[in-house]
């Protein structure tokens, strides 16, 4: 951690009492271990909970042996923490007693909220009301509860625990559903992988995935974090959180559901979640570098590499291998998850064939089964892998060699030597030797038997790596322009005016109200230019014939002026005409030609305003060829953007075309997200289409832009 | 089986020596059982071969206890297979005493040829020649054997049985690589799959993998396939297996590595392999319906998924679950494997409220937790999604749950039942309890600890269903027409003629030696008109201004067929000048617009001439939008791989315009592939591009082409 992360976690660590309580109380403890009143007592009971259990039951004397409290009231103190496993209509006065015994964390088991109708929406919210004015962090309702395996606190109904208690590890769950958060912890348990902490926040009526997130990101008993998510419903605690959990380099793998539109749909029907847009969602996730686990595997095999906290900056992958088609396999794997595998040295190949001629020593480096008659070749292979070749990760396959009777003892005692003396790398083994594994692991090893499994895994450390890194750069902010929106929704030329006051160029071009005025402009501008009609009643100019192109001379200016009040006398005899607007003409066809793009703004409901850029036509409206970005962002990350759209060969020189102005299109790009983020909620979103790059150094120009408001409320 | 499938297999069972032999001679026999030589006998001692074994050594009288002979000519009659385990330089004179003793089947471990270097590659096309004098099948050289655990044959030296023997089971594998095969075995072991034949082919001097995936498609002990593949070396017995095993409804499931540039390159130095073209190798296996893995554990998945044979051909999923989470996450899953999860009927959700008031009926069929108190419920949600839903693969999950002390039993009995009472439908279980398995399996459930790992199997249960229907359908063959190809490479206009007497219509054009024919020409064209110069002597017209666009009277017909022949003289002075082309110009800009093509033809060293399409300009250059496939096919492929193209839409009505001569394309597509297959092996390569397609009923016409011949040899 560094020291500048203090204050930040301060905030975050409101949720103590509700993960490290030292005292607790049940309302509607049961004296029956497997009703829902009963279990979290039965379980802090049956492991030793390090800290005071208050059952509250008006009809017994005692609980599970214990103590029971009439009620509330008669509790001996306010509890660090409070679980109502109460019926949902007696949860709300029980919450209001709570608060009023100084009880400042509660979890609610209760369901029949948001999650049910109406009535219980509008219930939830009276229930939130009462945890604010009371000051009472709220878990819940409808929530399964939360488990501190550490401290023994298991304030959960979760019946997880009949497969077993966790086992000892720093890898936490924090889950919008219960089930599958603890279908997670069940699983992991399956593999051996240590996962003490779970929380899961269900309807989150007050507490969110945000502050969860928060808490671990903070919290020594975890330094892996793995989440699920149907929707985020908050943005502030949730990018603080993603920031803190960067910032004290704790990966934070997720699976977040509803990417497909079916998916989505089944989101909606299952919780009172509002889905959000995906795409808006792995923006912010790429942003603070979380990794987005496609199956619950992935994110079991994530973060059990992640437990070994190896996180290379610049990640590159060794393979040794005993088998030239695993080496193959573990390249295309390698390929398709981006991670680079570049050549071992050429003295280094030359040293290696000088111990098995003929072996395949580039990368993968193939020692063949040669080595098997030889064993402390193994050793020197290795070695040479991790000191010549000097990759981050290494990834050795052994196959079910790795458990042979006679290869076996000695590979291990080589392979535990070699990552004695290379601590800093990644090492990770790929065998077919189940019997071994928990031998390997105690020597810092992580292994898989599939090796594609292995490469999405230390992939991801190096996109954690990657993430670490970038933070710790220090980065200046970006500043905002000041923006002062107009009342209602300003004209294309407004529009654009207000765009290039904030760095957003536009199309060169005046407002001409008579026709000497606009041969003037057009000379000062340069021929040829382009000419429409100015009004602000015409809002398709071109359906009336409304823009003439290719204008290229003094006469033409005059006699196109003519034209255009013509045909807009004509066909909108209504409109007040002011003139005609005299634009540089930007050549998008043959030499020198612009390459047309899209840039946007939309103003998502929890993130704010999200910018978005695409190559113009079909890679934005049949190629969904786009890349989204919170605002506001500087111009390298606009640049990085632009260089993810699979179309960005056209702007840097496919086809024999000149490289366009990238740096111009960042540029802008920057400058509109900081001028959504400056104009504030009242704008619903800006779209700047085409915006026209020009051949590098020539800059980029916006041909149209719209600028949308919100509706006054 | 089909009863017509009987000819097609005779070809194949010629393997049956190699593994379903009846005597086994193994030549290099050692007394040692952990030497090359002496595994296959200690493995068939142990297990009991169900045939002899004759150990051939002419230093000992017996070998591992059984006597031994000391020659090739010492045996007492031609063994079913030979196995030679002799250095490389014995292996060709043991070859020839074999194929002299009246063996036809060999099994070559010995390394040294064509995996080694230039003199070990001509080394093995000796071997290679011997074995074709004595009509030897032959295995290898550099390969690590066969093993057909059904009789006990292991004719292999791998190490993989320390992990333990076969379990019975009809998965086979078929390898190229003999770490990788192994490697497979070992992981299903592990898993506890039945892989009882294993066939690795290494260098496949003689035996290519083609051979001995036909084997597998014939032979009973073999249901499903598992194939890894580097490179494929030969194409007519491949493709004959591929046809054979789908239509004996075998699903192959196959590794084809060197996917990546990456992969590639470690490929071609990892084995003496033509890696081939990937891309071609995606198409003919798509053409068969074989699924391509892109792991090894997928490939595990979907081959236990297939031992239960239900391949359903129009695969619909339904879903039951007990976590609304983990439906989301299914739906996710199954939207991008590409399964329908159609939902169930209305009167069926309704009725499923009545049960559970807040159950999720729609599809994913969420239950909830509810059901886990009033357990018979399970059994009328999954017989209503089983019944009501009609899905041809319900997938049921139920995590830790269905480990649960009083739910687990509960729940293994109901689902027994109601997979019992539907046994035509692909029942798959996702849970967390790992002792369990076995049990629903004998009950022929598939299951899975991991939900998206099931949808992967379902989805590819699906593919197979779809392929083997697809098979059963009569198909015309596709006619070829008659081509002559000239002796030397045609110029555009007699190319365009070729192709369009073959079927792919070329722009109406004439070539015109003086203006008055031109301007004939144009006025029975119709205006507008291009104009472009005619010369064998200048191929790249437009570099010298030879082609004049909008041509659109008879008056600029006439300047333009002179402004063309100045061009040419003063450009190309030497030039044969013939005339002038006239062309009807077809609008590729505003409204009536053609799309713009390119169609190609280009000659795999392998698969021989292999037809591509795709989307003009920057979707082949920038996006490598295409689709590939071997010549010929019918017109109804062709439009499958036109609709397979990303831009697709482009010709589908997107941004408004009208819709594309789609049809007109896939004529023009299917006649290329004819004609490329007609044109025999002269044929080197064909471009058409553009074809422009016109709106719907105008057709689509070849503005330019070329046809590349091979170099005279």
């Amino acid at each position: 951690m560094t020291a500048d992360a203090a204050p930040a976690n301060a905030g975050f660590a409101s949720l103590d009492a509700l993960v490290r309580p030292r005292s607790v109380a049940v309302i509607g403890a049961s004296d029956e271990p497997a009703r829902i009143g009963g279990r979290p007592i039965a379980y802090m009971k049956e492991r030793g909970f390090h800290g005071e259990i208050w059952p509250v039951n008006p009809k017994r004397a005692t609980v599970q042996g214990l103590t029971a409290f009439p009620s509330v009231e008669a509790l001996p103190a306010a509890p660090d923490v409070a679980i109502i496993a109460v019926p949902a209509e007696h949860a709300i006065p029980t919450l209001d007693s709570l608060g009023k015994k100084g009880c400042r964390a509660v979890i609610v088991f209760s369901a029949g909220f948001a999650e049910m109708d109406a009535a219980g929406a509008e219930a939830q919210d009276r229930l939130t009301a009462v945890a604010k004015r009371h000051g009472i962090r709220l878990l819940g309702p409808n929530c399964l509860g939360v488990f501190n395996d550490s401290i023994r606190f298991y304030g959960t109904f979760t019946a997880s625990f009949e497969k077993g208690w966790p086992v000892p590890g720093r890898i936490g769950v924090a889950s919008q559903s219960g089930a599958y958060g603890t279908h997670v912890f069940a699983a992991a348990l399956d593999r051996g992988l240590g996962m003490q902490v779970c929380i899961t926040t269900g309807n989150e009526a007050e507490v969110a995935l945000g502050d969860v997130l928060g808490w671990m990101a903070q919290a020594p008993e975890v330094d892996v974090i793995c989440a699920y998510a149907e929707g985020i419903r908050e943005s502030a605690q949730f990018i603080a959180a993603l920031e803190l959990a960067r910032r004290n380099r704790k990966p934070i793998v997720m699976m977040k559901v509803g990417r497909s539109q079916l998916g989505g749909a089944a989101a909606q029907s299952h919780t009172a979640s509002i889905a959000g847009d995906d795409a808006v969602t792995q923006a912010v996730l790429d942003e603070f570098g979380v990794v987005r686990a496609r199956t619950t595997e992935e994110m079991l095999d994530i973060a059990y590499a992640a437990s070994r906290r190896i996180y290379p900056a610049r990640n590159t992958l060794g393979v040794l291998t005993v088998s030239g088609g695993a080496g193959v396999l573990i390249s295309d794997a390698a390929e398709a998850a981006g991670i680079a595998m570049p050549p071992m040295p050429e003295a280094a190949q030359e040293k290696l064939r000088g111990l098995v001629p003929f072996c395949a020593p580039r990368n993968p480096v193939d020692c063949t089964a040669q080595v098997t008659n030889n064993l402390p070749l193994i050793t020197e292979f290795a070695e040479s892998v991790a000191t010549d070749g000097g990759y981050t990760s290494i990834l050795s396959f052994w196959s079910q060699t790795a458990a042979g009777r006679s290869v076996g003892p000695a590979l291990h005692q080589q392979m535990r030597a070699i990552r004695a003396a290379h601590p800093d790398r990644l090492w990770v083994m790929s065998m077919l030797a189940p019997n071994k594994t928990a031998d390997y692991e105690a020597d810092g090893w992580v292994c898989f038997e599939d090796p594609s499994r292995a490469v999405t895994a230390i992939a991801a450390m190096g996109q954690y790596g990657a993430s670490f890194a970038k933070a710790e750069q220090p980065r200046a902010a970006v500043p905002l322009p000041k923006v002062v929106l107009p009342e209602t929704t300003p004209s294309e030329a407004v529009a654009k005016a207000l765009l290039a006051e904030a760095g957003v160029p536009a199309v060169p071009e005046h407002a001409c109200s008579d026709s000497e005025a606009a041969v003037a402009a057009a000379a000062q501008i340069g021929y040829p230019v382009v000419l429409k009609i100015l009004s602000p009643d015409i809002l398709h100019k071109s359906e009336i014939g409304g823009v003439l192109l290719d204008v290229a001379n003094a006469e033409q200016v005059k006699q196109g002026f003519a034209t255009l009040l013509d045909r807009a006398r004509h066909h909108a005899p209504a409109a007040r005409i002011e003139g005609v607007l005299v634009a540089k003409q930007i050549p998008t066809k043959g030499e020198g030609a612009a390459v047309e793009m899209a840039l946007g703004v939309f103003r998502d409901p929890v993130f704010g305003p999200v910018a978005m850029v695409g190559l113009g036509g079909i890679f934005i409206e049949v190629l969904k060829d786009v890349a989204f970005r919170r605002c506001p962002f500087d111009t390298m990350e606009a640049e990085r953007m632009v260089r993810s759209l699979r179309g960005f060969p056209l702007l840097d020189g496919a086809r024999g075309r000149p490289k366009a102005d990238v740096a111009a299109l960042a540029k802008a790009l920057s400058a509109l997200s900081a001028f959504a983020a400056a104009a504030g909620p009242r704008l619903a979103g800006v779209d700047v289409n085409p915006l026209l790059v020009l051949p590098d150094g020539q800059g980029c120009f916006a041909a149209d832009a719209v600028i949308e408001l919100q509706a006054a409320r």
